[in-house]
Order: structure tokens, then sequence, then C-alpha cells
């Protein structure tokens, strides 16, 4: 199944998605967040609403909202491909690849729809992409091994971690950089784990129509599975929350790519779909 | 004002604190966040329906929660004491005073309030307490300069950046062991920016009834106004955001005071309030 998050006539809401249009869900459960928290029999819910094709929306009509528009907590990895490690470290002087993975997280006030523009803070002027894919988790988890752990992933979306360089690189810590106001991309729909084989996904990104990044599964340093594990050691994972998984080398500010207004990025996981964010100036 | 959100029969309220009594105001807004968010008008039902005193609550009847129990956003600013760099530079090899706000992030799931055990993850053998002062925001905010940045705090309160040590120097981002469960403790008030002189305020830390931290506002390298002030220059702070403004001298890292099950840990912010948290074993 293929989920979305949306807005239609001042009220928000959320369905699958059937080609061009949308099976509200919204009876079964106010949010998507808590859609995933109600566990196998509202998705039996979902699969019989689908079947009999009630409530059906156009997309068109609808303003499309990140596919989760309130997580909890969204988690994104830093310096997590082999890739993006080979590219950075001598700017960076980093001597090893991490042995722990590198966290930091993102305030949900920083998440935009696809089809939707990025903000480029007026006082930035290294604003870049990073094409990455997210997880959504679907089940409660705490202390749960690497084998077990893909049981709690309800399923995967697109991500741009828009980055604030020059913010990012103002202190030892990123998060200020990638905490800019509608700086990350995250859609266009959550497609569930049985749609998908993690173990053979890959990642494109396209700067105005341009190949900018391209990423193999293979290329992660800590796998989906290691990165759920690890979080669940310390904090509890709940339904909804995201973690961004760690971008591929090309970020533009290596290649010399960085974002300006009028641009557009495309961030596209194969099999689960491509995020289209332009760019504009910061608005207030 | 001083006001505290609480759990009663099973539902959630807030309401303005009067000695060891309650004026629950959830008639007025459905909690303490959104109370903030509808500015003057609220505030003056609240002094109102204080001034009538109907719905009072005993103190004891309650479950109390986090001030806010439900942040937006949880910012923390690391090394932001003259007296706790000097403490550590030696450790973590700095040279220099950070130039600009070192940030990270707290997830909500991380808040603990007053009278309630902060948890020692299983895993973590350095968990350690940081007295801080919690400013909490009241009005949307971008662009703030310095001067009127105090204008959109609504109020303080203490807080407890509980740390779990090992994580935080797993990698270079402290991320993780800013945010094992229920390590931050918070509360057990928010009490109103015009009853506190800002400039003038002052903080203790007890370790089992014995002082271990204390701060005067002037050890604050970056202090409330410019902290406010820069996170608006990359995103919009939002009512009931939370700035966690630094903790001084005297971690348990440093001083070989490492908390355990049974430690209790006092923050008293003089004239704001003293939160009071216990320490457990990982109880999942």
């Amino acid at each position: 199944m293929k989920f979305g998050s949306y807005r239609n006539k001042g009220k928000t809401g959320f369905g699958a998605i059937r080609g061009d249009y949308i099976v509200d869900l919204t009876d079964i459960a106010p949010d998507l967040k808590s859609f995933l928290a109600a566990g196998r029999p509202a998705m039996e819910s979902a699969h019989a609403a689908v079947a009999a094709s009630n409530s059906v929306i156009s997309i068109d009509e609808v303003e499309l909202l990140p596919p989760i528009p309130n997580p909890g907590t969204i988690w994104c990895v830093g310096l997590n491909t082999h890739s993006h490690f080979e590219e950075v470290k001598a700017a960076l002087r980093l001597e090893e690849k991490p042995s722990k993975p590198i966290l930091f997280l993102r305030s949900s006030a920083t998440l935009v729809p696809s089809g939707q523009d990025l903000e480029k803070p007026a006082l930035e002027n290294a604003f870049d992409y990073e094409g990455e894919i997210a997880l959504i988790i679907g089940k409660r988890a705490r202390n749960v091994s690497i084998s077990k752990a893909m049981d709690c992933v309800a399923g995967f979306a697109p991500f741009n971690d828009g980055s604030a360089r020059e913010y990012q690189m103002s202190s030892n810590q990123v998060t200020a950089g990638k905490n800019a106001y509608r700086s990350g991309g995250f859609g266009p729909y959550l497609v569930t784990s049985d749609e998908v084989d993690a173990s053979a996904l890959s990642l494109t990104t396209r700067l105005n129509g341009d190949l900018v990044q391209e990423m193999f599964i293979e290329d992660l340093i800590f796998g989906f599975a290691e990165l759920v594990s690890y979080i669940s050691e310390f904090t509890w994972l709940e339904p909804g929350d995201v973690i961004v998984t760690g971008s591929p080398a090309g970020i533009g500010f290596t290649t010399k790519n960085l974002l300006k207004a009028g641009d557009k990025v495309e961030v596209e996981v194969q099999g689960v779909g491509t995020l289209v964010n332009g760019v504009r100036d910061q608005e207030h």
C-alpha cells in the first residue's frame, strides 16, 4: 500500500494512494501516525476501504502534506555512506569511518511536502540538498535486535535532508544547519515495507534535471536494521517516528551545485517514488 | 503567574498554580502550549479565572506533567557557560570558546516531570545530570533582534539535561547521549517573565542534598536574548518551544558524581522553582 497525507478544504486527512486518486481513510484513524500505531486491524480496514473505494478524492484537488506531517521524532544519520565519507573526509579532517551512527534530530518545522518549495534562509550562502531514504516506524520498539528491527518499519519515503552549510559548520554540532525552516523535503508518499525490497533499494538525486547523486544500498555504513536497533538501545521508537538514513556522495557543497531560488531538486527512491521540491528565497 | 500541566483521572489539563492547589484553565485552551499561542486575551481570562477561583484542584490529587508536555521543538545549547567550558576544554581538546551557539535537539520522549524518576539506560555506564534554565517561547518569532528577543519568552522553568555520556561521546554529535528515554527533567512549573528578573537568575544543582553546581547568569556565554535571536535567524520559534540554555561546571563526569538508581537530583532556579527527580534503572 501507498499512503499519503493531505489538506482538503481546510481539513487534514490521509488515505491510500491509487494512481491519481486517494481513498480517504480518516474514518479509521485521525492521521497516518495514529493509523500506523493502530496496527494490523487498522491495516485490514484500509484494505477493505480500498476494495470498496468509498470516499475517493482526486489528488489534484488536495494540498499534499508530508506523509507523516507530525512525527514525534525525526532521527537523521550523518556521514552514513562510504561514498559521502570519502567525499568529505579530507575537508572535515576525518581519519576513520564512524564506529557508531552519527545522529542528529530535525524539528518537524523543517518539513516540506513534495510539490512545494524548500526555503533558503536569507543569511545562508551555502544551501544544499542531500537525497536520502527515510524509514517510517510502525511499531513501538525498545532494545530490538538487528534481526527483528525491520519488523518495526512500516515503510519508506524519499527525503531531502536540505542543509544550510554555513550554519552547519558554525559549531561542532550540525543541528542548526539541519533545522532551517522548510529545509527538509519529505514525500510524496509512504510505501509499505511489504511492497519494497529493502535490501535492494537505490536512490538518485537530480538537480534541474541533471543527475547529481546515485546510491545503492550497499553504500550505507550502518544499514536500516542497525540504525533501528541502535536508537532503540537508549530510547523508545514510536509509530510515525522517522529515520533519515544518510546521503551518498555528490552534495552541492563539494560539486559546486549549491541551491538557489528557482532550482528544482528531485530525490527518487526506485520503487518508492520521487520527491520533487523547488527552491525559493526565505519569505519572512 | 505560575502555570503547570497535569493528568487527573485520565485527562490532561493545565492551570495556574496557587500555593498547593491548581486553578484549572482548560476551559480557556486545551493545553498550556495553545494557551500561550492564544496570547494576551487568554492571559486575561486566566487572571479572571484565578480571581474567581473556580475549578480548583489540590496538587496532591493530580499527576504533574512537564509544564509543556508536548513542545514542538526543544533546543539545547552545549558548552554555553564559561565555567563548564573551562571544566571540559582539556578533555575535549577545545582551544577557543564557541563563536556561535552550539545547538542540539531533544525529543519530547525524553521529558520527565518533577517528582518522577529519570531513567539510566541499561547500556550506559556514565549517566549524568546538568542543571539548566529553560526558556519557554510565548510568541512566534523569526528574525527577532536581540533587543526584542525577550518579548517572545513566556517564562522560565528548571531543566535537568540528563546526559548518557558514553552515547554522547560515541560519535562527534552529542544527540544520542542527550536523547535517552526519560533523561530530561523539566519543571515543576513555568513562571512567567513578568515575575522573573531574567538578568539576575541563578541556579543550583544538588545531588542527594549536596551542592554540585552553582551558576549565576553572567556565566552564560550566549545569553537568553542572543539564543532566541540566533535560532530565529534560520527558523521560526513557536509558542511552547523550549530553549535549554546551558549548564555550569560541576557535572558528574568530571566530579565523579555519576548517577545511579536511588539518587535524587534537585535543580533550583532561584525565584522560579525546584525540579526534583529520582533516578532509576531502565524499566523496559
